[in-house]
């Protein structure tokens, strides 16, 4: 349930979403744990960081450990050691982003949707990974090419079987160079498969499968084309969903076409249930997508760029909301930061920096591929993001 | 300075070594900290852990970062954000033990010691790695294959610019399979070498270069031969060092014969200096040598075992002085573990176990591939070692 507190002048929403595992403010960011850990950092450690809520992926957890393992264990919280909220995605992103990684990924003809993505070949072809079909999507393992369905119900049912509180339905996510004849295919399966998650989740939730009741998302989709974005938000909120994804922006936000989307979609969606910019983004991204009416934010940036050296440090002491450029990212390997015996950030007190650990060890430890380097900025740039939020919560 | 407070019935020595850095309650164990980080865990974790002490190697940290940029930075204590004591070694072992590696490493027949390690092969080649002289070892690199001499006064100068507490002589450490020539001409090098570094270190110490006297250990040689390790012992005790190291008997003491060196220099040593079984062991290896006189304890086990999945158990809740038996290694990747919801020890008190943490979970992130998965194992190792050894100090 999200309640509105205010809205403040520069659009940014404070507000409270409560889940089964208590309260989360708003806007929040999300830290990812894929496969039930947030890379190199112990569930003790993000509730140092502040961390209100993570996000563990459907895709992964299903494959391994599976969820019916995790549900006789007791559920994801207890599994991973995490009492607070987590929201799981719906697993369909992965399918896709994964299959990429295998360079032999098709969708067959006959499946009607093609090009959703750009890393997946247009051509019928025995070794396809992933097939869509009105019913779900066919895939192939990325461990060991086991052959697996996931249709509405079934992501739903896992995410049940998980426990979590917040669950994205199964949806189709178009690549940038789908045409318009493909995202509008995507659109309406997207729109198909969520009636179908929706009536699914009701019905296991008026069976009392779960003690309290989770929050289930809808997830936009549509491109760049402000007219399939509105059709798509427009159908979803006819479904009454206890919040609203935006998909297919992830990462960060490149263009201006797709800040529209975000303004838009700000515009849009009921202002009385949160809504979640899927996988973006920047710290940057985060503050401009706050001020047009985004409140929950996840991305791979902060922890995938600190494996690689790179931490973000905030320019000035106080944000400047109408700049882009509130966040420099400097990497750590880089020669000149060998022989810097000042900390990451002199102003941050993440764990590092306020122990005076300097640029130097740090990059000495990841050149000597030490799990502590990687710990060391992974606990900075996660601290960056986190403080960052509680700024924008003020 | 060490002041042995007690000898208990057993044999165990109780005792306090003041360092530059603080005391140390004997019998202790140091955790490794190879290239300046105990692999995946942070120096504030190693005081929740309750260390004491902690060890860096020579070799790695004269390679890389180097031991200049380390002292221009403060020192090494600064470096790594460990103010207690550190230890380190002389260098020497990892020359013989990373030259294997590259198994091209070749000691030429005319450096007059051949066959001290089984790892290095024994016929001139212009492709050899490690060369002994009477004046030192020519080496090169693991790194960069670099050619570098480690003579007994470089040694002593990199440690004394990294600033540590403990320092070891460059010394040469035959192996198992060595002649009793060779073993004898180690003795002898290694004998030159101690007296080298002694006067090297002792002419250092008076110009002053370092605030606070740090301790300088001789180290035992001889293989398995008693009367060569009498010889050695009582040529070093007469140089009167701080301390003493017993080689050349690293990771785990298999053989009868190995627990007869161990005996014999419990004997041997003078009682009013600490000493320390270099590179030893397994729990209940350390229990035993406790006994027979030992104070001072390293060993990659803990370590490098958790990285693998393996974890210690005290097998039950009070020690058994008597058996060898008082700890077990249970393998967290078989595949008995995978649904086993018990925390790893149910009476232990690390992180991962007072949490709760599953070995199902952390058969998972093992398995997973998750860094997550290692620092659960690593810190639940290392507090079972640094348990014993609070248990042995009582």
């Amino acid at each position: 349930m999200f309640k509105l507190i205010t809205t403040k002048s520069d659009g940014t929403r404070i507000g409270e979403l409560t889940t089964p595992h208590g309260k989360i403010e708003t806007p929040f960011f999300m830290p990812v744990g894929t496969v039930g850990s947030v890379k190199s950092v112990s569930p003790w450690e993000l509730s140092d960081l502040g961390a209100q809520i993570i996000l563990c992926n459907t895709y992964h957890l299903y494959l391994r450990p599976g969820e019916k393992l995790i549900k006789n264990l007791g559920g994801l919280h207890k599994f991973v050691g995490w009492d607070g909220p987590i929201l799981t995605d719906s697993g369909g992103y992965q399918v896709f982003s994964l299959a990429k990684n295998d360079k032999e990924c098709v969708i067959p003809a006959k499946a009607g949707i093609q090009n959703l993505d750009p890393r997946v070949k247009s051509e019928d072809d025995t070794r396809n990974l992933v097939k869509i079909t009105d019913d779900g999507v066919i895939f192939k393992s990325h461990l060991d090419g086991s052959e697996h369905l996931f249709t509405p119900e079934k992501v739903i049912g896992i995410q049940l079987d998980l426990g979590v509180d917040i669950l994205m339905p199964l949806d189709v996510c178009p690549s940038g160079k789908a045409t318009r004849e493909e995202v509008e295919k995507s659109v309406e399966l997207t729109l198909k498969w969520a009636r179908r998650a929706k009536e699914h989740f009701e019905e296991r939730i008026k069976n009392k499968e779960v003690s309290k009741r989770p929050l289930l998302h809808g997830i936009v989709q549509g491109g760049l084309y402000p007219d399939l974005r509105k059709y798509c938000a427009e159908e979803l909120i006819k479904l009454d969903f206890d919040g609203y994804s935006v998909g297919g922006l992830a990462v960060d936000l490149e263009t201006r076409k797709m800040w529209d989307v975000v303004k838009q979609m700000g515009e849009i969606l009921p202002a009385d249930k949160q809504r979640y910019l899927m996988g973006v983004g920047t710290p940057d991204d985060i503050i401009q997508a706050t001020k047009l009416g985004m409140d929950m934010f996840d991305c791979v940036l902060p922890t995938r760029l600190a494996r690689h050296g790179s931490v973000y440090n905030k320019c000035h002491s106080k944000l400047d909301l109408e700049s882009s450029n509130n966040y420099k990212l400097i990497n750590l390997l880089n020669s000149e930061y060998r022989t810097d015996s000042k900390e990451i950030n002199k102003n941050c007190k993440c764990e590092s920096c306020s122990r005076g650990l300097s640029r130097a060890y740090i990059s000495h430890l990841i050149r000597s591929n030490e799990i502590l380097g990687i710990r060391l900025t992974t606990l900075h740039n996660l601290f960056q993001y986190l403080e960052l939020m509680r700024d924008l919560q003020k």
